[in-house]
């Protein structure tokens, strides 16, 4: 089936109430392998009630509406989509516990042509469930590796953000556990992909691959120690392109570039010299 | 303030009603280490939700009461009391998610004389809330180290099962990742003791150490691989001495003895060669 532009322009999103308490702040930075060293204080304060703070990127996991691309009724072929890239603007430092609602609509589809695929842009406000005040807004490209030629805009595509060409300015090495994406997944994101080896077979990948939030969160922690003085709050938006998979186990290198309050940044492993995030830019407070 | 006696005996717990979902299922086991290796199918079953099966020992975090022994009113000094002892009956394997009533109460205390501490008895039986079907029943001795002499009864002391003379049928090794407390808290046992350095020191450790009962757990995943045919369901029962405490990133390794239905078992740290689990009994189906 092929998608329906204005029927997928129109998606009928439900608004999802959620509930998060300190222990999933925890877990989600337990996902992200934040303990490791349990005598870094410093690190203790994302995974220990007390003193308690939520990592920058915890609002990717807060009002989540799933997996709803696995509709067929969407048109997509879910089994062929790739998490292309991923925006997030902070207006309130998540606070380590509170009950959210996540409004989640699509703000464009953009064909690339036959056997090119289609884009899908989707946006989501996230608000306090109490005061009705908008948290965070999150802003998503999903790849639709098999549904180009559908008849659809060619544009608008979203501009790509420039690396400098200079040398980066520092970079902040994260070793992930080979069992990260099983933790990980706990807050949410229970897609296969990162847990059933015959499933990331199937997908094309040696084994399971880690979820791309989690290397964005990686990168957020990682910005936030090398251009955020190690204060999560100074970091007030963070937008990436995913262009290749991590394996759990392997040692992510957040490279940044500090020009004032912009922060330029892409992602490698290690291990591999490949780039899995690209053309990042943060803004800090 | 000292034990009163009849007061502690009669000590009024209230019901916990938990319900537990696959989540805290799979949660407990990595609280355990379990998925270390994502490409162990036979461990996956333990923190994937597809097939998922509980460990034997998960029966441990449910319808806890918490920790009771922290209100002065018990008289204990609970800054100085170390769990000594714990035993499992499993009457019906735990499913990975319900909703259970834990029921605490005291069943004995033992007073070793002034200078040489009190031995608390408490038992919980954990009971499906729905059918009332008792589903497991839990012991757990309290040393108090501070709380002797205050004129209690002399016994009887549960008596200590011996361990074979010849040497062990089997051993199983677990490494443990140095964060690995920090996922096991999330489970239910939240004492400071296993997360902040500054706590653990005032208590005489080097640093946090690892929960008893996440070695129990471990040993009772040992006990499923080497002695249970790798089915967590044919263990009945465990039971174990906690004769020193692990610090998160050693290896533990369970010896076993298999006699018939009947498995003896211990469990020392690789690392330092001392015994942490001993005198252990578990029984198989």
């Amino acid at each position: 089936m092929a998608i329906d532009y204005d029927k997928l322009m129109a998606w009928p999103f439900e608004d999802v109430r959620h509930r998060y308490t300190r222990r999933d702040t925890m877990l989600y930075a337990l996902g992200l392998g934040m303990g490791a060293d349990p005598m870094d204080e410093a690190e203790l304060r994302y995974v220990y009630e007390k003193n308690l703070v939520a990592l920058p990127t915890l609002p990717v996991v807060l009002g989540y509406p799933g997996m709803w691309l696995k509709d067929p009724a969407t048109g997509v072929d879910a089994v062929r989509l790739v998490h292309g890239e991923q925006s997030l603007v902070i207006h309130r430092h998540p606070a380590p516990e509170g009950e959210v609602i996540g409004r989640t609509r699509v703000t464009g589809i953009v064909d690339k042509g036959a056997g090119k695929g289609a884009l899908l842009y989707t946006e989501r406000t996230v608000s306090d469930a109490a005061s009705g005040e908008l948290l965070f807004t999150l802003g998503s490209t999903t790849f639709c590796r098999a549904d180009g030629g559908f008849g659809g805009p060619s544009g608008p595509v979203k501009p790509v953000h420039e690396l400098p060409t200079r040398a980066p300015d520092a970079g902040v090495d994260r070793e992930t556990p080979a069992g990260l994406a099983l933790i990980y997944r706990l807050s949410g994101d229970y897609n296969p992909l990162h847990a059933e080896p015959a499933v990331a077979k199937a997908a094309g990948f040696e084994r399971p691959i880690l979820h791309g939030l989690a290397s964005y969160g990686i990168a957020g922690w990682a910005l936030t120690q090398a251009a955020g003085g190690g204060d999560p709050s100074r970091i007030a938006s963070i937008e990436t392109r995913f262009s290749s998979p991590v394996y759990p186990g392997e040692t992510i290198r957040t490279e940044l570039w500090i020009d004032g309050k912009t922060v330029s940044f892409r992602a490698r492993v290690v291990e591999r010299d490949v780039v899995v995030l690209n053309n990042g830019r943060a803004v800090l407070r």
